[in-house]
């Protein structure tokens, strides 16, 4: 089982509560703006780009089909590829273990230690959270993570135990690491202390637009989107920004991305049918995002007050929103990063979205970068076949 | 002939009215610092890493052969491949441009227009330069340039002009433009306007080191490495540094750094014979470092009280310090932009130097990252055989 049993709510002020236990170990990343994206995103696609998508036969040159949408935006994009580990996976994770050390003090924790079962960011930052506070971390790993994967979670000070692929599999080792030390399992994202951990990305983004854009002007963000692959991200974001609008200033949206590739659209499917999707099985490119939405984290998204929608995009559209980030703007993003930016430059629907609400003035929309840990290799095999 | 014939002399206060006169037309780029290249470079090099060196036999175990050296290194990443165009070319180019329509006026140099030679970065921050001031822009280029760089420079207003490879058949071109159009020469490197715009890059280094460190500390950076192709780059910072130490307050050593493969290292060639090498053939994959140091340049770099000391590094070298940097810093950089870099990490004789000079304290090193312009399809190409 999961510990402690008792949970903290998900609120903007626990979340205000977390940032002040996390932020002397983490980055505050940077807020970046970039000139080129906005204009590409603020240009109508054409009827060329919309072959072979629902929107085919729109265009801007008009001639007989609507008209592609025309939207104005400006993106405020906040750089947790440059969080340590290289994912916002960190945030979670020490408040997860800070939280734990809190309640439980700090001999208890530091004898039993904690575990967890991931093969990707998290397996990295709770091994970072464990060496920072002197906590052991076992991390189970599928015997087939890469190579490199595995050396850097060693070298971060946690002990790798290797398990089978499948969810029993690695459910016996975790078991078995727990009966033998008694470590306390810290879940990848189906926790409120990972939830509240990560909403803090949502509380630094509003401080740096509102010091970027000058409080004065007293308007927010329109809209913010996070990738959704467990839900822990774009669950905390959609808490801190929770707050209904007051003093005649507009709620900041909250929106969810995800790949379509072979159903990794759990969460938009999930809530077309009322129902959370329970597994998923995917390689989309997009591999922070193959994991269905967690329990806790549906509770949140499925919450039309606090999640205004989620969309979704091809593998292609991945790569070349990766494209252009990494071509463009000169920063390295792993393909999960980009889902939500890919939404605004591709999906019809929302820029239809953008127009109409946004009108003359358009949106200022956040988007999370959420991580940026691919290899030169990687992205040279993701753009081979171009 | 290159205009005007009335040449600024290459001083810093000469470097401080560049920057006034260009820095509302580019970016104030960051100055980044980064842990885990940090403690990289603070790490002697092991016996296996020295193999196939000139340092082969050294190493941190000892064990008979001297010990590799052991530094202790800061660096301060001047980000120009965040720059316009996604280089500091930019810098020169608006300076070159903003000086002649002071000393022309507006309607002669809007009339005859500006033309250069070059298949890279200055084509496209004089292309940019001259949209953004209402100048005609002639780009030269050879008919084999790869079609997205004539496109992007296209894409900025200029007219390209195609002319074949070897340098008599652009220059042929050139003249001919200059004969038709009026154009006026904007040189990518050896024109003191162009020196004098890059130097601008080591004003705001000083500037942004010491507002990170705390002014009250009055230690500058220990030293500043830049690459050297034409050397515009360095020969400018080179200048901007050339002011002797005062009020007990060391002098910033400025270093250069180049690609040693096929002879690419011409400066230091050059040094080392007491003249300037006039002509250099190489593929190096530091593309934008594949040219001979300029007269201007030659007459600051050859000055050994404004430049410490030219390095050289081989491609290999390059590419595992490129890789550094996309994966760890997560940003993306060309090749050229990581030379000094590199010399930091795998140079023994200036890793000694370091050792030796710096003590317990060690230096801050300040490396200007000269640009970003690479395409992922080619970051696959150079790691596709790793």
């Amino acid at each position: 089982m999961t510990e402690p049993k008792s949970h903290l709510p998900l609120t903007p002020s626990n979340i205000t509560k977390a940032h002040s236990l996390i932020k002397s170990y983490i980055h505050h990343t940077p807020l970046l703006t970039n000139t080129t994206l906005n204009t590409l995103a603020s240009t109508p696609q054409s009827a060329a780009d919309l072959v072979g998508t629902p929107w085919e036969g729109h265009s801007s040159s008009g001639g007989g089909g609507a008209a592609a949408a025309s939207p104005r935006i400006r993106f405020y994009f906040k750089c947790e590829n440059f969080q340590r580990i290289g994912a916002f996976k960190a945030r979670g994770a020490f408040h997860a273990l800070l939280r734990l050390i809190e309640e439980k003090g700090e001999d208890e924790v530091r004898r039993r230690g904690v575990v967890t079962h991931s093969s990707g960011n998290h397996a990295q930052a709770l091994a970072l959270a464990g060496k920072t506070l002197n906590v052991p971390a076992y991390i189970v790993m599928p015997s087939i993570s890469t190579p490199s994967k595995i050396a850097s979670t060693q070298a971060l000070g946690a002990k790798v135990i290797f398990s089978g692929s499948t969810e029993p599999e690695r459910e016996a080792v975790k078991q078995k690491v727990q009966q033998e030390t008694g470590a306390i399992f810290i879940p990848p994202y189906d926790h409120p202390d990972i939830i509240l951990g990560q909403g803090t990305v949502g509380l630094e983004m509003e401080g740096q637009y509102e010091e970027l854009k000058g409080k004065a002007e007293g308007k927010g963000l329109d809209a913010v989107f996070t990738p959704i692959g467990g839900g822990g991200l774009n669950g905390g974001v959609a808490t801190w920004f929770s707050v209904p609008a007051n003093e005649g200033r507009k709620k900041t949206l909250v929106f969810g991305a995800e790949p379509s590739f072979e159903g990794a659209n759990d969460c938009q499917r999930g809530l077309a049918a009322g129902k959370r999707v329970e597994a998923v099985s995917t390689k989309t490119i997009a591999d922070g995002l193959r994991t269905p939405v967690g329990h806790h984290n549906w509770a949140v998204i499925s919450d039309p007050s606090k999640i205004a929608g989620v969309y979704s995009v091809t593998d292609d559209q991945i790569k070349k929103t990766m494209k252009l980030v990494l071509e463009r703007m000169k920063v390295v993003v792993e393909p999960s990063a980009v889902v939500g930016l890919a939404v605004c430059l591709f999906d019809e629907d929302f820029r239809r979205k953008v127009e109409q609400e946004g009108g003359e003035d358009g949106w200022d929309i956040g988007i999370v970068f959420s991580g940026g840990n691919t290899t030169v290799e990687a992205i040279g095999a993701l753009f081979a076949s171009n």
